[in-house]
């Protein structure tokens, strides 16, 4: 079965999520994409204009749950994220891909690249609950 | 001279900062305090309602940035951030306290911490380019 | 009672603490510090001298699995730890001082500052696992 | 020209690496690969052993620093590193990938992941400094 309207539903019902306007891209055990279109709000700077490191972990994070919760079958509470910031990130549409790295009794942890086009603009890691998994 | 119009700026010449619509509260040499109004778009869940972990990042990308950048007197690009997510985030104001830990040469280091009234809702740290100081 | 000989035992126990040394310097609920003498298989690098990087991120997994043991009453593994490195460590005795930020039911907080006499060389964060905590 | 001499140095000139023991397994432009001999002082815990946590971020630090280091011809300080713990590491030897990710101006970044045989036991993340690249 196709995990593409859990992922969906991810994406748009956080009232956060929805303002983004986050597009899903592909969902398949273990691994997710998803588009983040730009839109003026989004911008951290200028000279030339870029996204906000905010709206970077923003969408890290969101992604990160999304392959946690999309495995699990139910959110999994971020512990902990931290994310590289490699290049200014041009305002143009972005694009995160979460990768389930262990999915633990209680401890899920995902690694999550952000490119714009062709170029890695940044580097997550997150931790997320494993609700259902502790003794 | 006080340091609270050079924060203001921070805190709304950057269009996502301005959409967040942050409020100086203190800048004095290696320590600012920003307050973050609840608004309905940062809600990241229900049941109870809490803020968005991505809003606490971001929350914490620009406390950071700010504390660096009034500092140095320039911006200071991000490289890294971590936050720990301790506790959900009521969908309330919440305050963020940048404290300069280390002002070095290439890299410039800062903690942050995230409340909702009493309680400390979430621990981050930065570090940033100190532009100007590489030989 | 006096949290000194549970630490002492945290300090002494496993192979590779005992090896490195360390020395028990206060316990209180909490936080606890712990100082690692100097020793030549410590250095990392010459000219100068200083003590290897993994070894300051080894006293700080250390030094704050100690608190979160301690403070539980049990051993609580290591999730995740960071550390940024502020300054080169010199060739003398290092002291930590760990505190525990968070005690939640499934994660443990801990920050950790290490300091080669007054000078802040290391700050590092870790979360540990709460094996007793989890519903 | 191989660089496996250069990482063989980088491998046995700090004190603290050659008492580790390592082993250059591999060395090519962006990647390099280190073994570390299980020997019985790197013990963090018994029933069953497993190696401590402090001598995975070690190792960790130093394919890190050593993919930075070979790629630039010269040393790179360690700026921070974190360290994810997937499993407990048992009593073997251990092999680190390190994956050069971003050289930049100002900062290197490098992937890291530890394995037992054929389990991941750990993933690292460490930034390091360019010190010939600023302006």
């Amino acid at each position: 079965m196709s995990l593409i309207p859990r992922l969906e539903e991810e994406l748009t019902r956080p009232p956060f999520n929805a303002w983004l306007g986050l597009r899903a891209l592909s969902a398949e055990d273990g691994q997710v994409q998803i588009a983040l279109p730009f839109r003026p709000e989004l911008v951290g700077g200028t000279d030339p204009e870029f996204v906000h490191g905010g709206i970077l972990a923003s969408l890290a994070d969101i992604a990160g749950h999304a392959v946690a919760a999309v495995s699990l079958g139910q959110p999994a509470p971020t512990i902990a994220l931290s994310v590289d910031y490699l290049r200014a990130a041009p305002a143009v549409e972005l694009t995160a891909t979460a990768m389930l790295r262990r999915l633990g009794r209680s401890v899920v942890r995902v690694d999550v690249e952000i490119h714009a086009g062709e170029r890695l603009v940044a580097l997550a890691r997150g931790s997320f609950n494993n609700p259902g998994g502790s003794a």
